[in-house]
Parts: C-alpha cells; structure tokens; sequence
C-alpha cells in the first residue's frame, strides 16, 4: 500500500519499521473520536468553501460507513497504514474516491490525534466522574445504616479512639469527593480544541476553528499553534488524578483485605466476590480487594512513563508522543474497571457489627476521654495526659481493661476524677462527646450525610 | 529529656530509634507554620473559655519570644524533641510553664502537622504562580522585540515551517499558563483547615473550628476528621503539578541547550550565565539549562515516593507519613530555584535573529506552502501533498532549495502553479499566510500577545 | 463451568468478579512454559509413584494435544477458568479423565505460576542477550570502518575535543558489555525451580524437587517454600536491567536524532527506515529512533510499577502478584522490539564522514592540546590552562579558528610556545596523540577493538 | 573568587549562577575519596614524570592536612568553588603553592567525580552488605530459637497452613541473601577506576592508569574514555538493589506492624521501640516499622530520579548529572540507616508463642493435609480437594473447627478417612510432614540453618 507520504521518498519502508511504528493496533480505539472530529472537520471545510457542500456530504456519508463497518466488526485494520487515522482516510478515499483526498486539507495528523485524545478523555473522565458519583452514595447508604456501629478507629494500625463505622465510611466519601473534583478541573483543561493547528504553524487556508470545536462541543480553542501540537499536560494531569484515585482504592482495599482476616473479622465479603485456592481447600481470599491494591502500581507506572517520554522533547511534534496513548488507555480502563467492580462487591460486604462494638470496648480506646475529661476539670493538657498515661500502664500490668477499674482506684491517680468518668469509659459515650465539626458524634456523622446528601443529588 | 507522651511507657526509648524516628532536622523548615497555628488555635481555646484569656495571652508571647528566637539563629533544637511541635511547645513550657502544658488541648499532632504543610505549601505555591505569571510576562517582553524573527518551526526536530521566534517563545507562555491554572486548582483543595481534628476523632471539648480556620485564612474546614488527618491529596497534587511544571522546564532547557550548540547557534547566553571547563579552556557551558533539565529527575522521584509511601495505608494517620515533608520541601525548592535563576538568565540570552532568518530561508520549509497553493487552485490535499513531494525529491537530488527553481521547472510539476507561486516560498511570506486563528502570523502573534497582556495585568 | 475451588463455597462467583480477576487474556502467553512444567511435573510424580507411569503417560499425551492445538490455534481459552494453569489443566482432564485431576497433586498455583514466569524470562534473556550480542558486532564492523573519521566530541553538547568516531561507536559497545553482563546476572538468580513449594508450606506427599528441576534445566532448587511463592526480586532485577539498557538505547536514539538534523548533517538513515509527514512532504523523520526514545518511558514505569505493587506486602502469595505479568511482558517485548529494529536500521545509516571531519577542524576542540603541549614544557595545569583560555578568547573575538593564528601570535601569550605547535592543533595529530589507556587515539581504539573481538567470539 | 576556568571568560558568573550551580553543599560528603583519588593521581604523575617526586610529596602533604583540616571540622567550603573538587584543590594551591597548580594535569572533573562516586559507592555497599549479612545473623539466632514454634501461614492474608515461625524468618534470610549477591554484583561492575580518562578523550601525557587503579585498590579500569565519564549504570545498578532491598524491608515492616496489632497480638515490640502519643496515652506504636515501610517510597523515588536523569542525554558527561548524587547519597544512607536500627530492634521483638500456636490451631489451616492424605488413599487431588472443601463447608455452617468432626462426621464424606486422618489434623503433625525439600517441616528448617550457617561462617 502507499504510502500518504511517499511523494518525497525513493525507497519503500522497511516491514521491521512497518511494524515498529504502527500504532493502529492500539490507537483503534480513538475510532469513534477519530470519525466524529473528521465529520466535524468536512463540515467546517464545506462551511468556509474549501471544499464543497456535495464532497462534504460524500465525506460524511463515506465516514458514517466506515463507523458502521468498523462498529460491526467488518472493517479490516492495516497496519502498513499506520494509524487509525489513515486506515479511515485510506477507507473513505476507497468508498468516495476523489473526495476523500481532500478530507485532510487544512489538518495534519499532529492537531488530529491530539483532538482524538482529547475526545477520549473527556469521554472517560465523564464515566469516571459518574462512577465515582455512585460510589459515593453507595458508601452513603452504608453509612446510613451505620450511623450506630461503634468500632475501633485506628492510627498506627493501632486502636486509637471509638468512632462510628459511619464515620469512617464517611472518610471515603470525602476522598472520593476530592477525586471527583480534580477529574472535573482536569476536564476543564482538557476542554480545548486544538484541531486546525495543522501540523505546528496554523493554515493559509480560511479556516473556522470555532465553528469545528462549537460542533465537538468544546468551549474553548488552542491559542497557539506550536503548543496546540505539543501538549500533553491534560493527558499527564489525567494520569496523576488517577494515581491518585487509585491510591485512595488502594488504601481501602488495605482495609477490606485487613477486616476480612480472621484476627479482625470486622466484615465478610460475600462468595460471590471472593475466590478459592487451587490446593488449600478451606481458602476464601479477597481476591478483588488484592487485585486492585496491585492495580495501583500499574496506574502509577503510567503516569511515571509518560512523565518520563515528555521530559526534554523539544518542540513541537515528536514521533515519541505516539506512546502516550497505552498509558493513558491503561489507566482510563484500569480506574473503571475497579471502580464498577467495587460498585458491585460493596454491595454484598457484610459488616459484622457486634465484633466491631466488642473491639472497640476492649482495651484502652477511650483513654483519651480520660484525659480530656481532666482538661474540663481545669488540669493542663499535659498533665492530664501524664495522669492518664498512668493509669492505663496500671491497667496493662494487671491485665485488665479501664473500665475494669473501681472509682477508688481510679481516684488513687488523681483526685478530679469522680463518679462521672465511669460513664465516660463506655465507648458510646465517647463516641457521643466527639462533637467538634467533623468530629465522630452521630450528630456530626448526620451533618456529613446531609452535606453529601444535597451535594450528590 | 521527658517524651510528652513517657506516662504509659516503662522502659526509655533507645538512642538509636530516637534519631531513625526524629524529624526535626527537616521539619524545622515548618517552625513558621507551626506557630502560626498555635497562636490561631490559642486564640480560639481563650474565645471558647477552654483556657483562660491570660492564659492565651502568655502563650502567644511565649510563641513570639520563641519565634524570635528561631528567626534570629538562637534557638536550639533537641532531635529527642522528635519533631518541630515538640520542640517549640517545649521551648514555651520552659519559658511560660503552666499555661505551655495547656496548648496543645483539643488537637494533636495529627491534625497539627497537617495543618502545618497546608500553611507551607499554601505560602510555596503562592511565590510559585507569581514566580510563573513573572516569566510569562518576560517572555511576553522578548516575544514582542521578535515578532518578525523569522526561525524554522520543528516537528521531530526537522525543520518543518517557518514560524515566527514570538509564536515559539508564545508556546511556553500557554503552557506556563497552565501551570498556574493548575497551582491555583491545588490551591483551592489546600485551602482546607484541618486543625480541631485532633487524633482522628475530634474532641469532646467545646471547639470553634470555623474561628481557628478564619483567623488563619482558610476558605473552608475539613468536614471528616478521619480523613482530615490521613489526607495528603493535597501534597501529591501539588508534587503533580510541580512535576508537570519541570517537564516544562526541561523541554526549555533542552532548546536551550540545542540552540547554543555551534550546530544551531540560534542563540547564545551570556558568559555569566555559563561556565567554562576545568580541563578545556575554550568551553562555554549552558550549565544552568542542563542542572534544570536534570532535576526534572528529583521532582519526577519525589512525587513517585510520596505517592508510593501513600499506597495501601490503612485509615488514619500512620507514621509512615512523616516521611511526606523531605520530597514536598525538596520540589518546592527545586521549581522555585529553576524558576528564579531562569528569570534572570533569559534577561542574558541573545538571539541570533540573522541565523534564524537563514536557516528558516534554506531547505524545503516552505513545501507545505506550495501544497496549500495548490489546494486553493482545487487540487485535492493528498494530490497536492504528492506534487510537493516530488518536487521536493527532484531539488534535493539536484541539491538546490526551492527557491532555486525556475517557474518552468515548477510547471512540469503541475500546470496549476503559475507565477505567484514564487513569493509563497519566501518564509516571510509563508508566515504572513498562516493566519488561522492560533498560527503564526504576525496579526495572530499580536492577538495573543494582546491576550496575555490583559490576562497578566 | 465448576471452579477447581468449588467446595467450600455456597455461591457462584459473580460475573463482574470474573472479569475483573481472570488473567487468561495476558498469562496465556506462558501457555508453553506451563505446560513444560507440568509436564517434567508429570514425570516427577512417576517417578515418586505418586502417580502410576500409566497415569503419566496420559498426562504427558494429554498435554502435548493441548500444545498442538494452542499453537495451531485451535485451543478456546476460557475467562471463566481464571488463568492459562486451569485453562490447560481443564483442557486435559477433558481430554484423558480422571488422570488429568491428578496432575495438580503436589503443586499449587503459587509456585506453578513462579515457574512459568522464571522459565519465560530465561527464554527472553537469552534473547535479549543474543541480541545484544549482534548489536555489539555490529558497533565493531562500523568502528572498523570509522577507524581514521575524526569528530568532534562533545560535553554539555559542546564540542570539547577531536575524537575518533570508531572511539563514539566503542562507547556504546562497553554499555552493552555491561547490560549483557547484567542480564547474565539476573540469569542466575532466575535459574532457581520454585516448583514443589506448593502454596507455601511444601507437601508431605515424597516429591523429588531436584529430578524436577534437572528436568526443566535449573541448576537450583529455591530453599525455602514461603520466600519461594512470594518471591519476585528475578521480575525487578530483569525490569531494572531492561530499564537501563532503554536508557543506554534512549542516549543512542538521541544521538541519531540530533545527528540526523540539518544543523548537525553527521549521518543520514536510509528512507527505508524513516517516514514522512502527512502534511510537510519535504520531511523525513527519524522515527524510529523518536519511537525509541519514547518507548524507554515505559519501560520505566514498567519497573516502578511492579515495585510499587511488591511494597508493604506480606507473606507468602498475595494475588496482588498476578499483576506482575503485564509489566514484565511489556518490557521484554519493547527491548527485543527496539533491539531487533535497531539491528536493521543501523545497516542503514550513513555517516557523513566529510562533515565530521569539517566540524572536528572548526572551532577551539584543540585548545585543550594547547594546554597540554604547555604542561609538557613544564608549566603548570592550571597555569597552561589560563594562557590557552586566553588564546581562545582572543580568536573568539577576532571570530578566527585556533589556527588561524600565526606563531607570532601564539607566542605573545607564552614563549613556551613555540613552532611544534602548530601541528598540534589538527585535529587529526590531537587524535593520534591521546593515546593513554581508553583514550581516542586509533592505536587505543585498535586495542578496544582487539579486546572485543576475543570478548565476542 | 576567581574561576579556575575563568580565562575565556569577558564577565563574572551571575551569583543566581553561583548558588544554583554549586554542589559543595552535598558533595562535600565525598572529601575522603577526592583526597585519596587525588594522592594517588599525585603519585602516578610523580612515577610517570610528569611531576617531580618533589611535587607529588608537597601535594600528598598539601592534601593530607586539608583532610586534616575537613575531618576536625575546621575547614570552609566555598560555594563559590563550586564543588568538592575545586575546593579541595584551592585549599591545596593555598597552602603549598605552585605545585598545587599541577595536580590537575592529565585528569578532568568528569572523570574525577566519576571516580568519587564510585569509591564512595563501593564503601557503602561493603557497609550495607555487612549490615545485611548481621541481619541475617540475627533472623538465624530468632530462628533457631522458634524451630518448634508452630503458626499460622498466610496466603492472602488468609490463614492458609500451619508452618514453624523459624521457616517464615528464614524466608527473609533468603531474600537479604539476594540482596547480598545483587549488591555483590554490582560492587564487581563498580570495581572499575575511571580516572585518567579525562575529559571524554584521555591525555596525551604519558600516564600509567593501571598505576592509580591499583593504589586506589580497583581490580579494573575502565576501556574506554567516553564511555568512562558519561557512564552512570553503576549508580543506577546500586540504587536498583537498594529499591529491592528496601521492599523486602518493607513487607518485613508490614508483617512487623500487622503482628503488632491487638488483633494479631503475634509479637510484641519493647517499649525502647516504640513510640506514644502526644493526645492518646495508651497508644504505643511501631514507628520504627511504619517509618521504614514510608522510606521505601524515598528510594523508589530516588531510582526513578536518576532513570529519568539519564534519559535521553548525548554522550559524554553533561552538567545535568551533577544531580546523580542526592539520590545516591539518600538511598545509600536510608538503607544503611533502616539495617542498623532494624539490628537494634529486632533484639527487641518477643514473639508471642503461646498465641502463635493457639492461631495455628484453630480453623481450619490443616484443611490441605486432608486432601493430600485423601490422594495418598489413592484420590485424584481435585476430587481430594472437593471432598476436602464440602468438610470445610459443613464445619463452618456448624461454627466447629475441623478437629471438632468425629471420625463418623468425617466418613460421611469419604469412606478413604481412617482412624489416621485425626492426627493428621494437629498443626504440629501437620508440620512436621511437610518435609518437602524447602518444606516447613523441623528437618527441612535445620536443613536450611546448617545451610546458612555454612554460608554466613
């Protein structure tokens, strides 16, 4: 096949370069966007007359051909034609003849890919804003029903205070609030057309680059041409907010994998969402929770590959720039195929809520509660922690918990303390005290689920 | 020294853990922050009665004494203090007593040095994005003395159009841009006080988080107090934007670097922005674009340590995220650097416009031009492209420019081009055509400099 | 279909589970190298009369059936059989009957699916090293050519001293010894056979592990089972080698692009191996080498992906692991890929060996012979080096060559200058006379390559 | 101060200039192998002539009081110097004069630097390969104390067989001795002595490299001058081992941290380390694990700094690798750091055995060996497994462990089952059968004890 360049070259391309530099293997999947911006484009080209309305008909029928072939299976990939792009160029000319070469006035394949990667993105970030959206009420339905479940909450991995599981739910929802955000931002900067740069240096031809971004539904158009072609921030701002996100999936996935253990047992995943071992019969592993803990680093050697492909280029154009697309493709697909499949399996997590009140009444956890109940009393922070601090090492030598100890004992420590501690050790009460703004207390998990519930809706 | 938290413990903590654990020797770049926050946080604790009004006033004297005393190179700071907080409040406890101990009441050092890094990376990313909209606005200035500079535009660094120098030096304008769009989107989800969420599970004391957050200059609070301690998006967005800021960097550098090769000579930087050699006398080094193209390394690998750091932690603080501060100070630094000895070297570098104007003359620039004209005569693109290529092929094998050839010899080519062809292969006048909106025109230079103009007013 | 795991569970797996764990779609890949495993496996168990040698042989049938018909592309792999271990074990028992569920006896998923990806890196690692090989002779046959072709070197891309081109070839081939020697090393600690750890406790039926491993060609058996299925420090140690050599290919890549501009002229690559522009027909890119370039992004992120994923876990097998597969494919297949490519593109790279000469005489490249030619006649370095700075800045801005300086002049800056220096300042003598160990003189480079061809016999 | 190349210089460095270029604020770290790289180039010049034997003596005395003046803390850097070298050697020229200018004859900072580092770099590594080679020591000494200390095996985190807590320690033991070899490995690739190579071409004076390499204790120097000075694989190489190192680290520190836990209470951590907490006064926290787990995301960062660093840049030394050393420097001394305190801790560590063995015992970890005694009664493994997996079932709708079944229970689902098969269910028995080779069993753990005590003597 010849090439849409030859014209300067005396010699054929080698097959080991073919196969090398072809990218229609994997840039197939910018079909639909590759279609939509040319319509566009013959539209455009007709509107301002460089070419005609009849040839732009003929394009746009002989594109929608092709979409149909293509979305049926029937169209036959090339790679001698490199890209997507030519393999639909190539397809058009071959339906509508003449026309079909004049498709590629006043547009190279630089301001071409960049407007299908564009595309892509804003579909994908679209879908990923909206799955988030669903997670976020699925934790809220979660949370609802666990506006009483008194568990442990942890830091070092150690039990720290009582909070409700609805709280800590409720931390999710703020992560996953944030993520949302910096997709729609980065959706804002990837919302600029950069189709009519041409190869780096814009056209002497009449062009109407509005008219072309108003039909693909851009707001807004590149302002300078060299940098329209070379830009790949809004594909390398993609990136880090998935990184992100995935790290947020990974630090839940941490926990699912932690509470399904047998020394927790805080939740158990249903069977449908786990999987069995090939040898230890008795196996019931969290396989999803695992997997998507190790899709993290998938997701963050993406953006560590085309941080690195970017570094130094010179401008505008380079033929590296062709390699942006796997990562980027990768961490699209990857983001959601975690995010649906959490979508799914949350739904059939059981928390086992008496273990979780039992944990979280064991133990040491409203120790706090001690000391800023001796701060009420008027004793320095300071003190009071080192009074608590006291009694708790008391409790760990004899082995027993702090509501194991009488008022006597307690009063041998200091003498603020009186008959009201006692009722403060019960993890509900100190779950109840915490009312500062955002703090544990059912009433502020209440004002949360408000805040989120006028938000999502 | 007494660890503020010794009262549960019974042996000593080792020698050896004291300095693998302590952070002070970095963290003291945060003393600031720090007391900044505790001033704000005793304010509120003395408006809430939680302390006494005196009590406020003796701490916030004993924090501006310590202040001064760090600001002055007095202060001696104690790595088994462990941190920055430790040893201030221990600083103001020797110098006030009693009322020291009551400081850190109804917050932790959870929610402490989050607060903290948000003041410092807010305060950073400020000097950032003005440091940005500064070399913008210099490349406005050079861009303006060369708006008719005609240079050789290059995609895969082949000479491709002629482009105006302006239009090229406007490119790193619009990504620069962008930076700053995207520091200010960071901005805003930094702009969140977490202080009052103590441990993870707020306090039980009567707090007035809103008056804390407003005299410290936050917008909003954290509303989940678990999270609000275990959250570091804000870091990692910002090591995101930094890194895709050195990327741009480095690709300047890069140019930079090729252009004052004795191969392009586009341009040369002045003697004391370069060094010379320790063994070859009559070498003249673009050293500073070579070290800033080099540290697009370090800020690239703080941002994947933090991000790896952060993979797979269960909810809410762990201590793994001390680790945070070094890759957040060292990026801050890095971009700060790159950008202030930039703005004063690109004050030194001279272009070599008559250079330029040659090397954009020779060669086979301006094929595309002859293209286009052969489309405006109704020669569909993809004819017109193969024309060109032949004509192109047939001056190189002769090994003359197009501007070498007769118009009869262009006739053979095609009977389309007729004597207006010949001023098209002038680059000023391929330039000039270029005026879709975004090219490199002169008229579509102006534009965007008049559109920088008033944006960076 | 039944999952081989199915006891114990009272549910199906879910649909979307088994999409999002099954890893079928890219492990089949090792469909070779697991079923050479299971069949030496097979052999094992005969022997052990674990299995009678009836029972084996059907095995061993069983499983060469299945060979054929993956490899004529018969096979159907199914999704909901997870992986290519239950794929092809599937197969077999349907295949021979109650035999087939015999073959799993003794082993587990764990340690069969570390054999297949050891056995499968071995294999690309002597294709990787066999490519390198050839990569390094064919470097030689060029150096050979390019024994008396002088060029400038260069530092910071300045020119900084005349050196042989065959020298510049050389410096590549010592980075391929040292990648080839890596690899080697990596070799040996992937020659280790984990099979027979089962799923990380071993089994008390009476295995042979040694007469296994002798079977598949191991020289070691791994010591201990659980470090056996976690173990995964063979993949990082192949990715990190895989990742400097696509920097040492990324440096090459770089040179052949700057190389091939105009302002350099140093080479030219053939058009059979360069590819044109769909809008400039005058261009010829270097797109290979850009390709390349671009590809060692991600190979980077390959190795920081599997490191990410490998941090914080604990042992022994998590299935976070199966993600490991991804990366280490795509690595091994872009090296051999741009290895392979190079192999034939650089047959078709000519050096302009007038213009390297050209450049060589041009400018200061000399001074630093200057300097030595003063220390030779008993001035001090640093002294020599001031006069020879002056002498250049005196020619710089006079804008005349060093040797376009009479002795007179020479001799107003040392009288120790005298008429044997002027032969010193061609580049060619400069060559000749920097013969210290390593250096460029062509009797140096005559011995490197010496040294090479006996290395590479 | 004046500029050791100023000669060719009409103006003063820029002090933005000065501060961004220097590198004596880190590179001072390496004074001890500049002196002695430079008292060995000292003596070769004197026994090659180039000096006199007068010379060399002043200037080995000239550097040994520097060395003097540096270690006792009395010596000022310069940062206007630049680096360590010029430091170093005006120090020199100060104190003995002329001779002190000849110093730098026949060598260049590119190869001096490339020297530094790779002395510096074989003393860390023959640090943290002793360090590693303690450590191991250590885990054998724990080993062999816990030889009849049964515990639970994980897979997935799941329960999955009872192993003896010495052969989970000595799965570590493996993988240090991995990262002994790989640092071993790369020592022999950095055993190579760069200097005299110069700057990219050698020297024309009459040096004797082999000389110097032997003072300087190499066992190779390098073949090839260009090479020799743009070469950084050695410093990839060591950063590429430490990133493995520190995720081994890194699971250990995990499994430190989980076992930590109220939930797992497998070990305890002694009071000397760990830490509190500045609000909650019962918390103790395994911070020296959780650090370390953090600083393993500093070294990843630290590697793919340096990959990214090199990326793309044309031969030989450019300025941009200046910014090899931090990373090095960080990674070398964050890994050194985390093996020393790890030596300290792990004395520190009580296994909790009691628990360990009660954890081992329950459920249903001993499910595998019913299946294996199930295939030796002559049962295919998947039939053994399903019958295995139907028993499980059936004690878990009952809450029972498997020892709770009688022997009619468990015939109900297999006549094969004998009186045997109790015993069979004991994780101790269950141990002790594994006696694979690599297995858990008592035999195979002494096995690899004599093995490591062999290897480590």
């Amino acid at each position: 096949m010849k090439k849409p360049w030859a014209g300067r070259f005396a010699q054929k391309t080698s097959g080991a370069v073919e196969s090398f530099t072809e990218s229609v293997s994997f840039d197939r999947k910018l079909w639909k966007h590759d279609i939509a911006g040319s319509i566009a484009h013959a539209k455009m080209l007709a509107k301002q007359r460089i070419i005609t309305a009849k040839e732009s008909a003929a394009i746009i029928a002989g594109l929608s051909a092709t979409a149909e072939a293509i979305s049926s299976g029937k169209f036959r990939f090339s790679p001698e034609l490199e890209d997507i792009h030519m393999n639909i160029e190539s397809s058009l000319t071959e339906r509508i003849g003449e026309p079909g070469r004049k498709l590629h006035t006043a547009r190279s394949r630089n301001d071409q890919v960049a407007l299908d990667l564009r595309l892509y993105l804003r579909e994908q970030m679209q879908d990923i804003i909206s799955l988030i959206r669903k997670l976020q009420k699925m934790f809220m339905v979660t949370a609802e029903r666990h506006q009483d479940t008194v568990m442990p909450g942890y830091t070092h991995l150690q039990r720290a205070q009582p909070v409700l599981l609805a709280h800590h739910l409720l931390a999710y929802v703020e992560m996953f609030q944030r993520d949302r955000e910096r997709f729609r931002d980065c959706m804002q900067r990837t919302d600029t057309c950069p189709l009519g740069s041409c190869a780096l240096a814009g056209t002497s031809l009449p062009t109407d680059r509005a008219y072309t971004a108003k039909l693909l539904g851009f707001s807004k158009i590149s302002g300078n041409s060299i940098d329209a072609v070379s830009d790949r921030d809004f594909a390398l701002e993609f990136l880090s907010c998935a990184a992100i996100a995935m790290m947020h999936l990974s630090r839940l996935a941490e926990e699912l994998i932690l509470w399904s253990t047998e020394e927790f047992r805080f939740l158990e995943i249903s069977d449908r969402f786990t999987t069995g071992s090939s040898i230890m019969p008795q196996k019931k592993n969290p396989d999803v929770a695992e997997l998507m803990r190790g899709k993290t680093g998938r997701v963050y050697g993406n953006l560590m590959a085309l941080l690195t492909l970017m570094k130094g280029l010179p401008l505008a154009y380079n033929r590296d720039m062709q390699e942006d697309k796997l990562p980027v493709f990768d961490s699209a697909e990857t983001l959601t195929g975690c995010l649906s499949v959490l979508l799914e399996m949350l739904k059939e997590v059981k928390f086992n809520t008496a273990r979780l009140r039992e944990t979280a009444a064991g133990g040491y956890a409203t120790a706090t509660d001690i000391a800023e109940y001796l701060v009420r009393k008027g004793i320095p922070f300071r003190s009071a922690h080192e009074i608590t601090g006291r009694i708790v090492l008391y409790c760990i030598s004899r082995n027993i918990p702090l509501t194991g100890l009488s008022l006597q004992e307690l009063r041998t420590f200091s003498a603020a303390l009186t008959e009201d501690i006692l009722e403060i050790l019960d993890p509900v009460s100190s779950v109840k005290a915490r009312s500062s703004f955002g703090g544990t207390s059912p009433s502020e998990v209440k004002r949360q689920l408000r805040h989120y519930r006028n938000l999502l809706k």
